[in-house]
């Protein structure tokens, strides 16, 4: 018996190869109605499609790339654990690629990229980037890109991000409202949209709260622990009056944990300390410490959902498919310490 | 002009074009002697090495691929930032996988990479293998394998590891010399030889310090953190005199502090606890945790410089190349509480 082939499905159905072959990949171009007559008829006629030849035809690689800054930050390690579960589930492998915060590295990365290793990427990009032409041959080549967490208002496409806004809004204001009046911020990049956004909503909490913002009290995040330690110690010295710390991301929180040990300035008390943070230990921190928590792992799942839309359903990706999850404000010590006994 | 070919390099020099492929590929088989000659002509003819045809001949991937069980924790997420120094000095990309310790995902990760993506492995075996059949695979094609960190004595071939057993011994030694003595050991795995290694450091110690060791007090790692403190707060509860915990991976760390926390024991005075970690939060945490600390990032360097002897240069991996370093004990106050004034 020969076997039932694609061609033999188009005949039968008056239809071109092309669209069978699209109704059979559930293409966003083929009506429903269609697609409903080549199914019945390939179930009929048990079609099995050659998995092998298929991958051939298409060039898919069965495999997409996530490129982040770092692994070393629990946050990019939860995204891709929630990116591995919906690549199970749609029988792809995921590769994973280190940016170091390293402009020149992420374009590298990229043109190897699209040399047609993966089907389709994931993104956050490093801080250090002040323009995107490296991702433009994404666009050329056709393979799709979605941005998370660390995004550019001026890269198209979707982008799975948090309320940075609202909830750097809240933590700045939770710090206002448990006393502080002078309230440094530590942010991760002027450049980076999550780095505005989340430094408006400190300006805005402080504005709201009848206070003057002051320039001298943002720093920004270095290359190093050690020099982010540096920057903030001076700073402290600079300005005794400081009673509040916004650190942007977990490392700052840390860097600002030690440049107050170092000058004997008692956390939660002298100065209160809140930070975007997915770390297991913050808890358990001295004091525990108050986090901005993102939903990184459903970020993840978000994020790679919206790219298998594309990559293994042909639809085209667009801005209007980006989401926006919310974070949790977890109160710990280091804002509100125990009142004593 | 004629582009000067393998060829003809063979040709002037009276040898087979294989041996001057392989010395100008410093292969080990080849004589240093043979080797001068071979680049002193190719320099002279200003020879020129097509990369993508040597690519395409040797079916170089240039991509070596790192299998761990997780980026979450900092050990390895350390451990591939030295892969990937040595791997960009040898114009190597790298690919990391997670196996999430599943035993049957390392297996398909294992299956897939042995289809020629990648041209050598580093391994951190997943903590629920229990047999290695799967790496029979690499051996027979010829893919180079270093271990790291999670190995076992019985699968052959290079691998890179800490001083287990002595640091375990001196960590279990330092809370006897503070006093404890009924220590609960949290183990990472029977089956993994850094788990064998750890306890028999333990067992040692306690024996060497006439104490009977106890069957009871040691406790296994389970599939997630909520039981692995669940597990650990009933054997607190069940033996109110442990005064001494021994953690053999960060994560059970935390866990000890979370479950000492919910029953209200001390840490550093009523229990001490000291643990493997590579956090950059352990000086931080409320008492600050006393670290066994592997140098993580030398490891990743050393495995991937053993690697690519194999990968780049054709040596042969033999057990001979293993290499042993060493761990530091940073003593904080979850063992050494400070005196009260």
């Amino acid at each position: 018996m020969q076997p039932v082939t694609l061609k033999r499905l188009a005949q039968e159905l008056s239809l071109s190869i092309g669209t069978v072959s699209r109704a059979l990949n559930d293409s966003y171009d083929i009506s429903p109605a269609t697609k409903e007559r080549v199914r019945a008829l390939a179930k009929e006629l048990n079609y099995d499609p050659n998995p092998y030849a298929g991958s051939l035809r298409h060039h898919k690689s069965r495999t997409i790339g996530v490129i982040v800054p770092e692994v070393a930050n629990p946050f990019f390690a939860l995204v891709i654990n929630g990116v591995e579960e919906v690549a199970r589930q749609n029988n792809y492998h995921v590769l994973i690629y280190l940016t170091h915060e390293d402009c020149q590295r992420e374009a590298e990365l990229v043109r190897l990229l699209a040399g047609g290793r993966v089907d389709g990427i994931l993104l956050s990009v490093a801080s250090t980037c002040a323009q995107f032409e490296h991702l433009r041959v994404l666009a050329e080549r056709h393979i799709p890109l979605v941005l998370f967490d660390r995004v550019r208002e001026d890269i198209p496409g979707p982008q799975v991000t948090t309320d940075d806004f609202n909830s750097s809004y809240r933590a700045t204001r939770h710090l206002l409202d448990h006393g502080c009046r002078v309230i440094a911020h530590q942010t991760i990049s002027e450049q980076l949209t999550i780095g505005q956004r989340r430094k408006q909503g400190y300006l805005a909490a402080l504005c709201d709260f009848g206070i003057e913002p002051e320039a001298g009290l943002v720093v920004t995040a270095q290359p190093t622990k050690e020099q982010d330690v540096t920057l903030l110690e001076a700073l402290l010295r600079q300005r005794p009056d400081i009673d509040g710390i916004f650190a942007s991301t977990e490392r700052l929180a840390l860097s600002s944990y030690a440049a107050c040990n170092n000058l004997g300035r008692r956390i939660g008390t002298d100065a209160k300390i809140i930070g975007f943070s997915n770390l297991d230990a913050a808890p358990f921190l001295n004091p525990a410490l108050t986090t901005i928590t993102q939903p990184a792992y459903d970020m993840g799942r978000e994020a790679a959902a919206i790219l298998f839309q594309a990559v293994t359903r042909n639809r085209p990706l667009s801005e209007a498919q980006s989401v926006e999850l919310k974070s949790e404000l977890l109160v710990r010590a280091s804002t509100v310490p125990p009142t004593p006994a």
